[in-house]
């Protein structure tokens, strides 16, 4: 049998190493990864304006994330009276704390792979190969 | 002087504690950080087949963010030939380099941020008080 190419075998790169596919689009997006971030450190609940506050969003936009999040089944709005004032309550569903720490864990893989290259000292100084990775 | 209004003080949230506006967008999108981890991984610089392969993306895909990448002069595209073919290299730049370095400190700090918050213990149990977050 013929050898259809000539081109000497060269060593492949470990296929997908870094395509980081779990980190969840409905997460990563960065107005939503502080939205979370934030509710997930008040599992309560956090009044509309305060999330606003705390992620430095608009209410336009905070509206827009939070459907998109409210979509995905990963906050929960709900309405409720605070004094005699209605106020907007969001929440992190149990879903959304799956998914998030899921992320989480996909997140800190990319820390580990990107800390573990910036360390290495300059091209040349090298003693160590990248061409395994 | 009269008071403006008659609602009682509550305490604020800290004005912007998740909003995250170092996470660089031209970094953050999921193919893009997975391409400029792996590059910073090879700083010598990677085929475009490779990268390819790497970040698991189509020939589309990658052309379009390398694209986004080298028109914000984090990645130089060069032509060299490889034994006689025409091969495609890509690169982080030095200003690259810098971004990702500090797009890498404020990812640092969502995934402090959100691990605290994932470890507390579920909300009645917690002896610590989430208000001054």
């Amino acid at each position: 049998m013929k050898k259809r190419s000539v081109k000497p075998p060269r060593e492949q790169p470990r296929e997908q190493r870094f395509a980081y596919d779990g980190l969840d689009r409905v997460i990563h997006e960065r107005a939503r990864l502080g939205m979370l971030t934030s509710l997930i450190a008040h599992p309560k609940g956090l009044p509309f304006g305060d999330l606003k506050r705390l992620c430095g969003l608009t209410d336009g936009n905070l509206s827009r994330h939070l459907q998109v999040l409210q979509t995905a089944k990963v906050v929960d709005i709900s309405k409720r009276l605070e004094g005699n004032r209605p106020q907007t309550l969001c929440r992190i569903t149990a879903l959304g704390r799956k998914r998030y720490v899921d992320y989480l864990a996909v997140l800190e893989q990319v820390i580990l792979d990107a800390a573990a290259a910036v360390e290495t000292p300059p091209a040349g100084k090298r003693s160590r190969s990248f061409a395994q990775l």
